[in-house]
């Protein structure tokens, strides 16, 4: 016989439950205790105050400013960032294809985006691809690879497409990670670092060895603190993998080939699978420094190094010149999989089915641009040019300002999109800060950011030395905006000495 | 002193290796465990397989078919659906803004797409969004739900974004299943099932509890097959959450307001975290049924299950009548979440950044698509009602034309989109399959595959109770091609009956 509804609420309240309220299934207490113990400073508390502020400036609340500027996540079109012009022709043109038949648009621009429809289901973007990403697109990768790399092979098989770079990182780990006993499984990782790898670290229960980067030598990789690090994690557990990312984040040095080498020397040596972070390989922006990926310095170790080093290098949509984060394209390279890895990785993208296809397109753009012979070569190189010159100026500037601020020391940005300075935290204000269970320099960016908009995000959430404090801020404001930001952060720091110093 | 690369090639080849290759770091030995315990047969081996013979063909090579033929995957675009018009001109709108001058793209297209830009930082598509989407995106969906439900509340900030629905499922699983006692989690699925959720289960290693639907019984969901499969789960874990696929994927049966009160009191006495995958909401056909969300039932059998039962609803781009898989949309309402869990839920979501932008907007077109006093609605409905109805037709098309064939019995396609029909395999063939190591209805598709071109999926790729076989496959081809499809299964089908019946 049916229930009725009544029949059934007069059960539940008068049954088991007493009119009290049923307990939930999902609490705090019964949650997954490695989500619980994820942290993303990227997007953390300061950034949720940041938000709260924000709302609050909108329905007409006042502060000591009249705009939040987030200086915490490396998106450049919210920080004003126009697109490149041909890289959206080309979307635009694969999502509604009746625009092929529009005079406003490129020939080049329609011929990428006829062949990227070629290469879908059905011609359209809204197909599934395979799961490793469309095949013509791949190919397209494996070719841009070839030229980086002047010429050391790249089999467009090894390519696989993401959801951004983040996305393929976490598959990577997922494979490398056991969850049984993943306790004992040793993820190497810098720090400072970008906060993806210390979560997914987190997530997935394996154990974070930390290697420290060398401050006092422009956050250079220093192949002792790797041999350290590594052998005091043996004690533990067993490091199995060690992440590079190279240009740094938040660090934004740019590695030198002998430092990737002695990386990969020692890889090689501990068995340790390699995965380079390389987003940032188009964001060089110091003269005497070069982008050199870890594949081709790992080729050019000869064939011993090159056959048999585990390697899986990423790249995005989100960052060099283009900043189409929202896309959320991205692509790895792998090299030297065991080939029954391979198809287990396969099986595993599979389960998602597939990255987004309008990001897969823009990564196309990316390794497939306008060339000089081209019509559209002249704007879309203006338009490179200008976003990469741009972003070089504000790195100098960046560092000049910075540094010339007492109690604040900022290593060159040689290359990335961020800086991240060393603060000097006065004993009382670190006191205070213990006194509220909080970082020194999370007290520190709070300030900021209640004082004058600014949303940087602290040290802590990237890890730093014992006793040293840092933020990151980027450096995508437009020229005007960043000098005006960074004199409210140099103004900001005298003052917050000052108060903490007794000198007020 | 820097090493010399022969230096180290040198130590390399002499020391420890004596010559031989370095040991792979990642082998099918150390791979964690979960992964290879994954299974997704919607992209399984036979899907493999299809993909070899496609190549064979384009490479020349001759089969008894020209083509083969993919009803294995709901990817309506790539079996020649066509996108809805405006759903692609608004996507191109945000995607290259350039085009709001242009003269060919309607008021309302412009006038959605303008809002998504002010909904993004720096009117640009390229931005992050917040990890929980655009918020006048998620204003728009929870003002669809209200009015798809009759009025029950919908609180945008109930409502997530997500990168497609599996990602959804796969996160909000993520928070209920623990890594370290996550052997005695229980998540309850439907048999057969949609195997994202046994892939997922696997993956996270929780206990995977089966229910069976009913196929006698049009697959029909029996309440005391829930509390059967409840009780036989509890002597080995603890059963947390219930998986609801509404209407049926691979079944195809829509489920009744009875029934899915009777499944609401269950959780409800249960305490059980419900999860209700509804991505074929739109896509109902039989005139006898309709979709009866599990919010609005819930709401409908009062405040004290609605107040309490903590429910997520699962949407995506990729199905209704839009069928845009590939732009990864979908969104997830969370009803009665602890606030706590949903910060938790904010801060995991923010690790991935946000979902694709494309992705987003496709969605928010889906759920505030042109209203009858605008310009655009009488080519959107044309465009709707056309996908809808041939949808419709085709479904009973399936239906009877394999209901036709001896030794094959298909329930009613009701909704979704696939036929799951029974299929008898003689005796001869199981043996057969068994001593190739296969199952029987993995041997049945492979021939079928081999034979005919027709890719589907075999039934134990889904589940189905023990001695029975199913396939499913899709009903997205063209009339005309599906009659010629369904032809050729029964072909196929009396072929092998009379072969493995000894009647050859």
């Amino acid at each position: 016989t049916p229930m009725t509804n009544r029949n059934m609420s007069a059960k539940a309240s008068a049954g088991r439950l007493d009119g009290k309220l049923r307990e939930k299934t999902l609490t705090l207490d019964t949650l997954n205790p490695q989500v619980k113990a994820v942290e993303y400073a990227v997007r953390g508390p300061i950034v949720i105050k940041a938000g709260e502020i924000e709302r609050y400036l909108e329905e007409g609340g006042t502060k000591p400013f009249s705009e939040v500027i987030k200086a915490n996540i490396g998106d450049a079109h919210a920080m004003g960032q126009k697109p490149i012009t041909f890289l959206r022709q080309v979307v635009a043109l694969c999502t509604f294809p009746e625009l092929m038949d529009s005079p406003s648009f490129p020939e080049d621009a329609k011929r990428r985006a006829r062949r990227i429809l070629q290469g879908c289901g059905g011609h359209s973007l809204g197909s599934y691809s395979a799961s490793p990403g469309v095949e013509c697109i791949r190919k397209d990768i494996a070719a841009y690879i070839e030229q980086r790399d002047e010429g050391v092979p790249s089999d467009w098989e090894n390519i696989y497409l993401t959801t951004g770079a983040s996305d393929g990182i976490m598959t990577i780990l997922r494979l490398l990670v056991s969850g049984k006993d993943s306790s004992r499984t040793g993820v190497m990782i810098p720090i400072p670092q970008y906060p993806l790898y210390s979560a997914a670290i987190s997530e997935m229960d394996a154990v974070q060895v930390n290697y420290y980067l060398d401050e006092d030598n422009c956050w250079a990789l220093d192949i002792n603190e790797l041999h350290r690090s590594y052998q005091a994690a043996k004690q533990h557990c067993q490091p199995r993998v060690i992440c590079i990312i190279n240009p740094g984040n938040p660090t934004g040095q740019v590695q030198s080939k002998k430092c990737i080498e002695e990386v990969l020397h020692f890889a090689y040596e501990e068995n340790l699978f390699v995965m380079s972070d390389e987003v940032y390989q188009d964001n060089v922006y110091a003269p005497d420094c070069q982008f050199h990926s870890f594949k081709k310095v790992l080729y050019e170790m000869g064939p011993e190094y090159f056959n048999s080093v585990e390697l899986v290098s990423f790249h995005s949509t989100s960052k060099g010149y283009t900043g189409e984060c929202g896309f959320r394209g991205g692509y790895m390279e792998v090299i030297n999989m065991d080939p029954e890895v391979k198809a287990q990785l396969v099986k595993l993208l599979s389960v998602r089915l597939c990255p987004p296809l309008a990001g897969q397109a823009a990564m196309d753009v990316i390794v497939n641009p306008p060339q000089p012979e081209e019509h559209t070569f002249k704007q879309f190189h203006q338009e490179k040019s200008s976003v990469l010159g741009a972003l070089a100026e504000k790195a100098k500037l960046t560092e000049k300002i910075l540094n010339a601020v007492p109690g604040i020391k900022c290593n060159p940005v040689q290359g990335a999109m961020y800086a991240f300075p060393r603060i000097f935290i006065p004993p009382k204000a670190v006191e205070e800060a213990k006194a509220l269970g909080m970082q020194p320099d999370m007290l520190y960016c709070l300030r900021l950011l209640e004082e004058t908009g600014i949303c940087v995000v602290p040290g802590s959430g990237f890890g730093q030395k014992d006793g040293t404090y840092h933020f990151r801020m980027t450096i995508l404001p437009s020229i005007e905006k960043l000098k005006v930001l960074l004199g409210k952060v140099r103004d900001f720091h005298i003052g917050f000495l000052k108060e903490y110093s007794g000198l007020e």
